[in-house]
């Protein structure tokens, strides 16, 4: 059986309600809460909770409670007992490992996936990978993201994750500084695991995904599985501003319009992520500013102004944090997270029909 | 019928000895000449050979009769009357278009592409466009290379291209300093091009595809064929030399190993590119010590003795530049020009077939 039936097994073993490939939203800090999760799954893929980092993290037990009790009416067909049909995302560096740990031991239900990136090191990604399978009796799957080849091999090895997110050059919010995009990511990362004998690790590809498309080329490159963010920002359901929204279905031309950079984290105050992060955004007035030399404090006043304006931050004149991919051109318009994960499954069925 | 079934047949009717989808080698500049170029079209792709720019002209008719007297006792299959199943690139910004015309018009057959790229605007590029049609009574099919949504739609717009070709970021080489991978820019320009009712005219992928995965997702992603250029580094035709070709074989974690800067060209002289372009290659110590602010100055006799060792330019400790896209890991050994045609088509089309 070629690797791809197996990994396609794997992952419906282990989310039967779900329909192959995988679609998933991926964890975006403070942004994909348990509206958008539920809807996801409820429409056939797997939807993450954005549990974050730092203080974040003291809302997280009641974000699985409320979702447990969302889904207690209309449970998920084929849900494993004792399972929650949602996954969880942490950003390790800044994230309380214990308190993750204990939420999870507590909830009735645990989560189908946790999601673990940006570790300060392997050390931690390891307690981390046990921690949080010892809470969970087992029943939250590990999925790992990484950025690199080697860093995929590594993690593989070291905490035998159950899937290995990999992410490309062109995904929204944080990644790596220097990466490839997935076309050449994954299948180098898919023939380096194969060569070490990790290849049964199912592989879902991140990074300019948003349609039908990306999703049957992300197969076609050797993954099991998508993780979409920047398409999401344009549900309804994502906890984001209307400017923010308004600016993800303006931007065109996504490698020109968005860029990897710090400035946005400096100017929101963002601090703590490794040096070898950075994140992709809109570009707006705030990165024009900054690249034409205007020093930093008159950019975060102008910037901490812009604030104040609410949906007015962003927009022409806007000067507020964009995350978003490359794949932002593609996105049109406004659509329920759920219509989103049913157009893109059957899009990509018929992408994959055609060829 | 779907658009990518008449793309399809637009391609076959143009080069009917290639198999669908089309697989082309890259014209680049010293490196693809006749051999190469040939070796491709005989294994049922497109070879191009890279014409360059300034000076590399004077060749220009003496590669293009070499090339028609290789092929004159084995002609391919289908080929159309006066055509030589053979394209041409030229990097217009320096190349002299009279020249060119010249060429074309006293061959006894015409190139059967001209890929044009990185002209200094769009009117060099239309005259480019008109000046190769009516050199070539129309044999020769004008592909433009662009590497942005927008860039697609005003030169299809300006210039009627008989092909589009889409580059990403990942591609090795000369590329625009901003922009997005095929992931995206591949689907979002053939959106933008099909709203603006241009969607008739063929796309051909390239950057970071080097295997028949990645032309399946190329495919998936709208294309009608794929370029690869790194690939072809590791053919014995490619005419560059064993350091360079072995350091495409060691290269490994593309995304990390490779880099897009302009250090290369400023160490080896190479100059006049417009500013929006830099060129992606494979990091060494020339790279390394600028990094660290060596001198130019210093970094420029540092490469200067080291262009003087051979292969031993390249290597653990060499500063040689080493264009190479981020797919430069998955290329593993050397394989006949010919052969990585072959395999590539059959891969890909059985990555379809699992599909």
């Amino acid at each position: 059986m070629a690797a791809s039936s197996i990994h396609a097994e794997t992952l419906q073993s282990h989310y039967p309600w779900t329909t192959a490939p995988l679609v998933s939203s991926a964890p975006m800090r403070l942004i994909t809460t348990d509206p958008l999760a539920i809807a996801v799954s409820q429409a056939g893929g797997l939807g993450f909770l954005g549990a974050g980092s730092g203080t974040d993290l003291d809302r997280f037990e009641s974000l699985l409670k409320s979702t447990a009790d969302a889904l207690a009416t209309s449970p998920l067909p084929g849900t494993p007992p004792g399972v929650l049909p949602i996954g969880v995302g942490f950003i390790c560096w800044g994230a309380d490992l214990a308190t993750a740990m204990q939420a999870i031991r507590e909830a009735p239900l645990k989560p189908a996936a946790v999601w673990l990136f940006a570790p300060k090191d392997t050390d931690e990604l390891m307690a981390w990978t046990q921690g949080i399978r010892d809470a969970s009796d087992g029943k939250s799957k590990i999925w790992i993201q990484v950025g690199t080849v080697a860093d995929a091999v590594q993690v593989a090895k070291a905490c035998k994750p159950d899937v290995l997110v990999i992410q490309g050059a062109d995904a929204g919010g944080h990644g790596l500084v220097r990466s490839s995009s997935i076309i050449s990511l994954l299948p180098e990362t898919a023939d380096a695991l194969a060569a070490e004998g990790l290849g049964h690790i199912p592989l879902v590809a991140a990074g300019g995904i948003v349609d039908g498309r990306g999703v049957a080329a992300a197969s076609a490159l050797g993954a099991s599985g998508a993780a979409m963010g920047t398409r999401f920002l344009a549900s309804p359901e994502a906890a984001i501003s209307e400017g923010y929204r308004n600016d993800v279905i303006r931007a065109k031309d996504g490698g020109v319009s968005t860029i990897r950079t710090n400035v946005y984290d400096r100017l929101r105050g963002t601090e703590g992520w490794p040096d070898h992060y950075n994140a992709r955004g809109v570009l707006n007035h705030s990165f024009w500013d900054h690249e034409k030399g205007m020093p930093h404090e008159e950019n975060k006043r102008l910037y901490e102004e812009a604030s104040k304006l609410g949906d007015a931050g962003w927009g022409d004149q806007g000067r507020m944090t964009t995350y978003a991919g490359t794949g932002v051109g593609l996105i049109t318009k406004t659509m329920p997270a759920g219509d989103i994960v049913r157009e893109v499954l059957r899009d990509a069925a018929q992408t994959l029909a055609r060829l």
